[in-house]
């Protein structure tokens, strides 16, 4: 590995570099410890570090500040590493979600020298997995001047157009209890497993609302994520848990949710284990207005959870910004277009350089 | 501990001895040090020690040889050692699951001393464990003349009544394929724990057969033991296993019980990871008709799996007949009623003893 990334090169090379260092959550150290290292040393930026979080910014005294978030971690590995490209498509764990993004504010980071807004970088830890250990908290708990700006870009994969709101996501485990016998005598138990069955069949034939807001669409979900139990492979097993997570349309607060959920799996222990909130959409700011004109065209609703929804709850209008199509996040066919990563770097550059 | 058991005792009390030498699976040596010394210091038998199992025979040229069987092994303690006698009932570890199976034998082997059939006792370790372990494995590899015999008796716990053969146990892996996304946008996948729930519903519809052999009624069972799926909590899952048990009657083989489980769950990738076959009852042969005189009232069908399944493959009638409880076994409750090791064994000298 080199001792510091080019942040000059061209961002899509900068993406693969950032690729090839595999930086599944919980596992980013090496990571972090290059973005830090490149920053100080090709940046005049103020850089700080806070466990794998690595965060710059420029103190020039602006009227506002504009804040760049993006996440260094990724699902775990799907036999989709290193970065390979092929003709105008870069493949590989991460390309898409969101080491592309991070190239563009890596690549920003290095290259705007008279920006109109103050700028703040926030490359953190562990976005992809429960929202406890997600960095942004210790951030907010830490740090939090950091996280304060008149607007917030997320560099999520969003086909490089502007993605507005997000959607809430809860994880609730669902469990069954039952009694315990050998199962040469089976029916002297009470089998915890074949009682998760109906849980299986309600999910079966649950049926999503789409839910339309501001001509913005939420398509909501709700998907088994994890099933776990069994005591010997001689006993008939007194306990089992199936984890559930829905994705809900802002228009739902989490309690909201929360009570759906509950009528859904009626007749179970449900406890709930996470959950974030939604964000409805929110460009009526000047900041955002001026994004929205630089990036062209007409923004759309965002349907997963991105962590615009924490900069909503910080009192920060956030959107979503960011190259790569979202549909390929956590496939094995990851990828990411070249000129996607190329025109979220323009479109920024163009929004808050003076040139 | 005494140098050696007092073999002429109480058969009562020497099934508190035996218990209160601890032999968990793998940890037999100090007992078979025991059972070896006290046999050669108190009976006129030919005895022989292979690893930790102990075998005893007598070499009078009968036209006949019955061969009795018990374990020496435990599961693991449980906080119930060490023996503990209260009114009726001799409580602790082994007390049931077999030791005082095995009193039994020591009893019979001191003190029978004209017996109508040539004898042979073998006690053997690891019982208790995968059956790769078993102590009759070795046995039958290294002296497997000792294992020969017209009629065995299998010393567990049968309620000090005959129970003829057993019912076989297999174990199938029942596997779900889908397909991974990101669940914000669930209808891009395929969920495999999803796809799970519809073998839950054949398992909580299916109707387990009742098989009446030579008037033995086994009960078969079809159980869920263990179920594992899920990528990650934000992740549609593209696999799931399910793992059952299923317990059938002696009448099919292994292959017919495989056949009939790919049936129950056609459509799934089925993989059998585990299997024994049953025995059938066997209780026309003249030695095992003796035996049921003897013990009088009814043979009833055995449910679990035990290792009157490896003599009847090696072509050996066999049945269960020992003191105690089968439920018990196992649990730290497991204990012995005094009178029913007292009847096994008178059972068991009128049956093999001209005195």
């Amino acid at each position: 590995m080199a001792d510091t990334l080019n942040l000059a090169a061209d961002p899509v090379e900068l993406t693969a570099a950032l690729v090839d260092v595999p930086s599944v959550s919980g596992d980013e150290a090496e990571l972090a410890d290059l973005v830090e290292r490149s920053l100080r040393a090709q940046t005049a930026l103020e850089v700080v570090r806070l466990g794998n979080c690595v965060l710059a910014r420029t103190n020039l005294g602006r009227p506002k500040r504009v804040v760049l978030a993006g996440h260094l971690d990724t699902v775990p590995v799907n036999d989709n590493l290193p970065s390979r490209l092929d003709g105008d498509l870069l493949h590989g764990l991460g390309t898409c979600d969101m080491k592309g993004g991070d190239a563009v504010m890596l690549s920003l980071a290095a290259t705007i020298e008279d920006p109109v807004h103050d700028l703040t970088f926030v490359f953190y830890d562990c976005e992809e997995v429960e929202a406890v250990r997600n960095g942004l908290n210790r951030i907010e708990r830490e740090l939090p001047e950091w996280l304060k700006a008149d607007l917030a870009i997320v560099c999520e994969p969003s086909n490089a157009i502007i993605e507005a709101g997000c959607q809430g996501t809860m994880r609730i485990e669902v469990r069954a209890k039952g009694v315990r016998a050998h199962t040469a005598r089976g029916w002297m138990g009470v089998n915890a497993i074949h009682a998760i069955g109906d849980a299986l069949r309600r999910l079966e034939t649950y049926e999503p609302r789409h839910v339309d807001i501001d001509g913005c669409v939420y398509r909501e979900g709700l998907q088994a994520v994890k099933v776990e139990g069994g005591v010997a492979g001689n006993v008939v097993p007194d306990a089992a848990v199936l984890t559930v997570n829905h994705r809900f349309a802002p228009d739902r607060s989490p309690e909201q949710a929360e009570q759906h959920l509950r009528e859904v799996f009626a007749g179970y222990e449900v406890v709930v284990t996470d959950f974030s909130a939604g964000a409805l959409p929110g460009l009526h700011t000047e900041a955002a207005q001026e994004l929205v004109r630089a990036a062209g065209g007409t923004p759309v609703a965002k349907l997963g959870w991105t962590d615009v929804a924490r900069f909503a709850a910080l009192g920060v209008p956030a959107v979503n910004f960011g190259p790569g199509d979202p549909l390929l996040a956590h496939t094995q066919q990851e990828h990411v277009p070249v000129n996607d990563v190329r025109r979220c770097r323009e479109v920024l550059w163009r929004f808050l350089s003076r040139g």
